[in-house]
């Protein structure tokens, strides 16, 4: 994603930190304490500019959404959009995905969504894939019993390598969707991407996967 | 699959009656008593020219396999193979996938293997492949509740396709290999086509899949 350099960045982080979380290993355990509601609390790891899950935010007021968020410019982006859309059930934080288990305890998360996460195609680069198999472990501590891994992406190459990553790790797969797009669903929330690479025509891959304990 | 006229065709299924079953509507429900022993039941659809099956019979004796096949001048051929192996734990099924459930029993499957079913390309024999809705629901039929359904093909299209059907009927899906020979599996028994298609060093795809009750 481009990431523009925001020189009011910092102080908006500063002025919002009640929604952009910036410690958020001091809230390991007590997350729901930050919502107006305690509900079920699902996760989307790389939220991007936060169209998706400001969309879902609106879509299921009974959830509480937290978006993380490694970029600077991005995540501020997506807390303007969060800000203007009012709601009481969304939170983002600016962190890095790598550290998850400092940030949620074992079960804390209902539902994990990864979307258009970045392909990483390159071969040493594949550690850094958010469906390698060390991001997995951490999903599968902070994931209920019964919890889900949601996952869409554009990127076909990023898709196939997923399915067996989740495969190797034991996980089963439901919802495989080769083009999501084919019929309308109109409970499909769009993040960004989706919304630009669909419009082109190209086709966008789902699936749900669960772990197996 | 190429099928030669051999005009001795006849002639083999008459006389090996008790190896290849030209009748399996009279067997419904009782074919472990064709069996010498009483041991959990796997069903190859589509047998083709049996070297899977047999391999798989020779490799677990602890199992009964029945390799179905609608092509006369194939099964004799999977006939011979299975005579020449004397196996105690394998038989053969001359008849039509179509009609499943007038041959089995509910619950009576414990693994089902579609091994290089035919592609079927083109939308309008969609309904042919044996991946099709119509068929998931004899297999969730006649297939105990925790029965597996193990799927092997060389053609990304009829993979693809599948993945998608089975999701559509909610199935969960497991052990998605999209290059199935990339490792050495030792214990994999490969079908005639694998080996050719492989020797080739075309990718084979496999999954597992299972009907969620």
């Amino acid at each position: 994603m481009r990431q523009r350099y925001k020189p009011w960045a910092d102080d908006f982080l500063l002025e919002h930190q009640d929604l952009i979380i910036q410690n958020p290993t001091e809230q390991k355990g007590r997350w729901q304490d930050l919502f107006a509601s305690k509900q079920p609390l699902h996760l989307e790891v790389g939220t991007g500019k936060g169209q998706f899950l400001v969309g879902m935010a609106k879509q299921h007021p009974d959830i509480n959404f937290i978006g993380m968020e490694v970029a600077k410019s991005v995540v501020v982006t997506a807390g303007e959009k969060a800000l203007e859309a009012e709601l009481d059930n969304l939170l983002l934080v600016h962190a890095d995905a790598n550290h998850l288990l400092d940030y949620f305890a074992q079960d804390e998360i209902s539902t994990i969504y990864l979307n258009f996460s970045d392909p990483w195609p390159k071969n040493r680069h594949e550690k850094r894939r958010l469906t390698y198999t060390a991001f997995l472990k951490q999903y599968e501590h902070i994931l209920q019993q019964e919890g889900e891994l949601l996952f869409k992406t554009d990127n076909r190459g990023l898709f196939e390598y997923s399915l067996c990553s989740f495969s190797a790790f034991g996980m089963l797969l439901g919802e495989v969707n080769l083009d999501l797009h084919a019929e309308e669903d109109p409970l499909n929330v769009m993040t960004e991407y989706e919304e630009k690479f669909s419009a082109k025509g190209h086709p966008i891959y789902r699936c749900k996967a669960v772990f197996q304990r």
